[in-house]
């Protein structure tokens, strides 16, 4: 993307009395700064490199084959429709000049702040393990989702055009990571071949297809209460996913997983889903230092040593728990939307003068579904839900955070009918649709 | 796409007393000729380059964000899932080998038949305009709506980040072709830079916005009465569509059009709904004369003189009205089901030993939509039903033909929805997805 020479001349505002507060990101974290900023005395850009917001929980569901990329999707600029201090600027950042108060933006614009908020985010980790970026479909973005999804349906279309090369041996899937995420997709992903291979007629015994999941550490859902994790083990096997504990990837290939122990898994198909680090791109220029899996340190009220017009929030931030305890809060949605909420909170009250309180971390529980009819929820004072109750509890919590999502209805209407009647959920090909030999117009003035 | 070496095991089946149809094309003609198969003693291999079919009539309202693709696809394993006599196969067919009796993959496979169906749909037409192909998004194929789409909300986003680049003139959307397609692409683009800019709060008043429609021949709507097409006239100006007809496209460039009179059009984005002709790639290998268009020419019967095996149907074949008629039926939606059917009926009559009868087309009437409450149906006996009337009718029509869709329930909340608080559809900038700046995965099998 060739720089625009300047000056360009951008988007300017009127010089205005209240603060100009910049919102990087448009994830969960951005969003919940930008919804608290909204109404009050503050002017707000809210910048991303999507028009859209993704409703990440449930990419996991697009990757196979449940959920259309549109039912986890929502336009941003309708969210701030009533909002009139919120503006939306599609653009990618590309730095932050914490000296001039801007951020560069790589069309060759600034957008100047008084106060920032950084969520950015994170990006795939991969470890350095060799092919691993190459050879495995990460899932973390609404394009990760698709690409595992084209991966995957496409490998099922082979399986029935060409048998002949599966005689070897059957097509083997192979999940690594054994957090939410990793858990998740094996358990639909096994759901999907059960089913979709039997209701589809493909040329292919499900029996005969392999799902692998891999975890590094020794069990599943780390971060879970050991009963969790040992639940999660037995209803994964039941189901059919074989799961590998205790032994990490040392390399992926195409078509090939090696294992620490030596296990050489064949391989289909690889998704990623090994954990995060902090997407570099904006965040290499942030002026602190890095905590566990790069994330940026920052202050008990979330903003930069040194900096305190500057906020860091979401994934992109080394979110401290609070209250004393000087641990760090996982990667989490909720961890998102409260830290994106406090830095919003935190801008109102430096501009209005008053103190700006740290950010204490309110654990309203954690869970993970596995399949049909089968999650675990872990609320607090370590009491686990499993089993059905579990995946209802997951389930209405799901539909009742789309909220704002006008995709919940629709998100409803598929799973009602895939529940009634699966696998008649949608299972396009979608990069199909990107492959046409035909020749396309000229590209949008956004990727020339 | 590399082909395989033979021998290739391809998909092989047991010799069978009962004939080997090959449908190819999952598109309108296609998927009613398999209907009509299913459940008869044949045995139905049924091919497609895509593993989804596509409802055309309601691409524009992809194209202009009022849909999302799965709105408009269906995944064409799930429609033949209780049809133990129809199988799908993907693949691209590269050629047909009329002197084998079998159809050719782009993966080295051949698909042997008794009798064929060629379903292969058209391909946009660019009469030789010197630009359009570049320049121009043509709006056929599902992929083609995703970039119409993708143009379009780009340029609006261009729009409230770089004002300046408009200051010479407002931004101007080009719509090339006044038959149904261009007409209702025309309308929808207008309401949508009318709504989405006023309530998506983007920095230029949408006023300042002008969609031209360019229509090469006298008057709009060609194929309907002129009743009809004066209607379309009337209405789209009333609702701030600029009309040009009996002025050709003489020439496209990045970023304007030409025209034959002369008038230069800035163009922010081109919009090609021209025309079509018959898509080359396995046509061409058809021995038959090619009628208007490049459409095959094809007996009354449907089938290729000295091929009785071989029919044709749909977009790619010249259909003779039939009963006496011997002028052709334009390339509709409902000459390609009738087109499928009747091909389906003569390859049983064949099987059967009985006389195939000769093709008559039974024409229920044509529509198109221009609006919000506005549309035209002309039905038969030359009633010609407009404005909101007319726009029921389109609406219920379009619905019940999306029967067999499950998305029809799906399509509906969209429509509602959109129609009480509009434009809260859904408007993702969806190419976005597929521009991620992250390394992607191993291609898919079938694109290697």
């Amino acid at each position: 993307m060739p720089r625009t020479a300047s000056p360009v001349r951008c988007q300017v505002r009127e010089p205005a009395s209240v603060d100009q507060v910049v919102v990087l990101g448009a994830g969960f974290a951005g969003l919940a700064a930008a919804r608290r900023l909204a109404g009050h005395p503050v002017e707000v850009t809210l910048v991303d490199q999507h028009n859209f917001t993704t409703f990440q929980p449930l990419l996991y569901q697009v990757a196979t084959a449940g959920l259309e990329p549109a039912d986890v999707a929502y336009p941003v600029r309708t969210i701030f429709r009533h909002a009139p201090n919120v503006t939306f600027r599609h653009g990618r950042a590309t730095a932050i000049d914490t000296a001039r108060r801007a951020v560069v933006l790589a069309d060759g614009c600034s957008v100047p702040y008084d106060q920032l908020i950084v969520a950015t985010g994170a990006a795939p980790a991969f470890f350095g393990i060799p092919g691993a970026e190459t050879h495995a479909a990460a899932l973390y973005t609404l394009a990760d989702a698709r690409r595992v999804r084209n991966r995957l349906l496409s490998t099922l279309e082979e399986v029935d055009a060409h048998p002949e090369r599966f005689d070897s041996g059957a097509p083997v899937f192979v999940v690594v990571g054994g957090g939410p995420t990793g858990v998740e997709t094996a358990g639909a992903l096994r759901e999907l071949l059960d089913v979709s291979m039997r209701r589809d007629r493909l040329r292919l015994d499900p029996v005969r297809t392999r799902v692998v999941l891999v975890e590094a550490g020794p069990r599943l859902l780390a971060g879970f209460d050991p009963r969790a994790s040992a639940y999660a083990l037995d209803t994964l096997r039941a189901r059919g996913v074989e799961v590998r504990v205790g032994d990490p990837v040392a390399a992926v290939a195409s078509g090939a997983v090696r294992l620490a122990s030596g296990e050489e898994l064949p391989a289909a198909a690889v998704v990623w889903a090994g954990g995060v680090t902090v997407d570099g791109t904006v965040a290499h220029g942030v002026p602190a230092g890095r905590g566990a899996g790069g994330r940026i340190r920052v202050e008990a009220d979330l903003s930069l040593a040194g900096h305190p017009e500057v906020f860091v929030v979401g994934d992109a931030a080394a979110v401290p728990r609070g209250t004393g305890d000087r641990s760090l809060c996982p990667q989490l949605a909720q961890v998102a939307i409260q830290s994106g909420d406090h830095a919003a909170r935190a801008v109102l009250a430096r501009q209005a003068g008053r103190a700006v309180p740290p950010f204490a971390y309110r654990d309203k529980g954690i869970m993970a579904t596995i399949g049909r009819r089968a999650a675990v929820a872990q609320l607090r004072h370590g009491l686990v839900v499993r089993g059905t109750l579990g995946w209802v509890a997951w389930l209405g919590l799901h539909l009742i955070e789309l909220i704002g999502f006008r995709n919940r209805l629709t998100v409803l209407v598929n799973w009602t009918w895939r529940y009634l009647e699966w696998p008649s959920g949608p299972r396009l090909i979608v990069a199909d649709i990107e492959r046409e030999p035909r020749a396309g117009p000229d590209a949008g003035p956004e990727s020339t």
